[in-house]
């Protein structure tokens, strides 16, 4: 009684029709208020996986989802805003730097992260191994941290798209998942709420990605580009590799310490050329590079972007944020303070056989760090902040018999040989031919 | 706790893949036995419905909606069994005459029938129409009137496919209906567990019909021959025409009253051609014609059919089936004593035009009969017995302005106007041109 029937929407989908933006209301607003019985939504989500949805109803879908909740407004801060979203991946500490980078250059960052899903860590996770830092800031506080830092970091709140929760639990209950139908649109329904004119998105691609191939990637990339825009914003995407962990850290509290290297300008070279990029990109499209002062030009942009990392700006940003957040600035410069660290145990893993490293596979790498109990189990368990994989070798490296390749940080309760046989597997070593000619 | 997880088939038919019978048994289980959540059921019908079947899928799944009840068993009569399945039509009493046509000539018919739906009157509904006939007889009831007869005419009883009752109205509830691949596995699973060896399907093709064009009847025809004979069974079709009225009468108990005329040897030729080749059809693919002392030779088949009608003994059989199931036999010679006639009115209605009738729309008279309270509401509400449209003219007669094509018999309560507008709509007569030449 009083429910939304969907039949009429249903059928219009069944039959391979494509449903106005009125319709694709009907059907949000009906998994949101919990209007329409689940069997109604249920067979709406399976003809949507069979039928596809074209670019505009990916579109009206994504903005629908936005409307169900908060949509959040930032004009009165008079900058241009960015936020940057990852598909995730092994190694991904991307965020944590980017976000102080993009503020030290004058946008403002209204970033709203999510946790570690399987073998692939989450943001909120690497952060709170920060003793003390808070993420679960409502709006008022938010804005307080924004205006002050020009970033501010921070966790979904129930208030924010409802409408994507509803349907996320029932599209894993009803095997409608795996499409860029219902993947694209709920991706990017958050990052509309989240108010940012522009947006950068780092779609990865390997095995260590929900993406295993290119071409998969650059659908997925084009799919979302396609919705932003639909949607009045600005948005770039950048495909990046993950075939092998992004830098060598991979845990929570390891990646925070790895992320402050790069912040002071140093870190691995491919984690800082991906923040470069993925900040570069971003500016660009945004269009707004001259109204910061920044430069057009694009060598120009390059070396201002470097200049944040390496003259300290980022990292004045990235302090000033964890202090506002309630986080112990002390533990970004001493590691031995970040959460778990000092439960921790280091060990050495050593190579089998002498050789070229021709690859380290991201997947096994994630699968190994999770082994250890760096993963958010399939119970939501929460990761160990301490826990994790440091590479001390890189594919292209020489490894010679009995030599370390990677270092275990692993606590009680990790379970170490797992990890070892992963990571036994995770490297690809070609032997050296002959003694030399 | 304890649910069985369809997750995993339901992927299998959402990629486009072909399921095993093991996987349809176990989703039509979790149907039948409610073990499964509903979101999973509803999403497995629409992945099917967008996916489609194979023939062997479409069989698999009749015979597990069959085994999901009660599959009767016939051997102990010691005869070639029959039964007959009609897609439902205007004017369709054939199952009333070919019953006991087919018990008369050696055949036991253990038949199970519905109610009417829309504008379509129901077996059920035109044998209750005969006063104290009873069709909620239980297997062993069947049995004693079948081991007398040869015949015997039911309702579905609840322990008879229960999966197909589930997944009827779930598809209902989802948006799952028009489509083959449901509709002939739900069809076939009632015959098949009605257990008898040789079936005749009846395609209705025309405006009264489900199926609208040819086309689509063959296919439906094709895809239910398929299945019936997957499960072992001996199956004929009969494509017939639905575009006009079969026979003169639509209601019920006056379709009672002309079907014991076509049993007594009279009746519409096309309702007397159509219950001889239905009964021929299932007859030869039966290949027990031998086996029961007819000719196989099909002119003298016809002839034997033809003399069971014209000497009497069908109609001995009905008249026995009759009294066996409670009804009053003193009905069928005084049809005032049918139910509801004596509380209706007669009327004639008279053509606009003088001309050729070139067609009396299935359709429209269904609707006018119903209008008068023939049919079953969507509220499920019973039928008026003695209601309905008789037609006094067919296509191919001539009419003049003023002159009577059809008459009414109603009730209080009937919505004769409404009745009236539809049976106009219904005529369409050529105007004779000239005045000679």
């Amino acid at each position: 009684m009083g429910d939304i029937d969907l039949r009429d929407l249903i059928a219009v989908k069944r039959d391979g029709g494509v449903l106005s933006p009125e319709q694709i209301d009907i059907f949000v607003d009906a998994a949101a208020s919990s209007s329409a019985p689940e069997v109604h939504l249920a067979s709406m989500l399976m003809a949507i996986f069979c039928r596809g949805l074209t670019t505009e109803e990916r579109t009206a879908y994504s903005l629908a989802m936005m409307r169900s909740g908060d949509v959040l407004d930032w004009s009165h801060l008079r900058r241009p805003t960015a936020d940057k979203h990852s598909t995730g991946g092994v190694g991904d500490k991307v965020s944590l730097i980017w976000a102080p980078l993009m503020a030290a250059v004058g946008y403002a960052v209204p970033m709203i992260s999510g946790r570690g899903l399987g073998h692939t860590g989450g943001t909120l996770d690497k952060l709170e191994s920060i003793p003390g830092f808070r993420t679960d800031l409502d709006t008022e506080a938010m804005d307080r941290v924004i205006q002050a830092v020009g970033c501010v970091m921070v966790g979904q709140t129930a208030t924010l798209v409802p409408a994507d929760r509803t349907l996320y639990a029932l599209r894993s209950r009803t095997g409608t998942v795996p499409t860029l139908d219902h993947i694209a649109p709920s991706i990017m329904s958050k990052k509309l709420a989240e108010g940012a004119d522009s947006l950068v998105l780092d779609v990865k691609v390997g095995s260590g990605a929900f993406m295993k191939n290119r071409a998969d990637a650059r659908e997925l990339a084009d799919v979302m580009v396609a919705i932003g825009e639909g949607a009045g914003r600005k948005v770039a995407a950048v495909l990046s590799d993950m075939s092998t962990p992004l830098g060598l850290a991979v845990g929570n509290s390891v990646e925070v310490e790895e992320s402050v290297d790069c912040l002071k300008g140093g870190g691995p070279a491919d984690l800082r050329a991906l923040v470069l990029d993925l900040a570069q990109s971003c500016i660009e499209v945004s269009g707004q590079a001259a109204n910061v002062g920044l430069p057009t030009n694009p060598v120009a942009l390059r070396g201002r972007l470097e200049q944040a990392l390496d003259g300290g700006s980022a990292m004045e940003h990235f302090e000033r944020m964890v202090e506002l957040q309630g986080g112990d600035v002390a533990s970004l410069y001493d590691p031995s303070r970040l959460e778990g660290i000092s439960e921790t145990t280091v060990s050495g893993h050593t190579a089998k056989q002498a050789g070229l490293i021709h690859a380290i596979d991201a997947l096994d790498v994630g699968l190994a760090a999770a082994a250890l109990g760096g993963g958010r189990g399939a119970d939501g368990e929460a990761p160990h902040p301490g826990v994790g994989v440091i590479l001390t070798k890189r594919p292209g490296d020489e490894v010679a018999r009995g030599e370390v390749w990677a270092t275990l940080r692993h606590a009680p309760g990790s379970d170490v040989e797992a990890a070892r046989d992963l990571l036994e597997r995770a490297l690809l070593v070609e032997p050296k031919l002959g003694g030399g000619s």
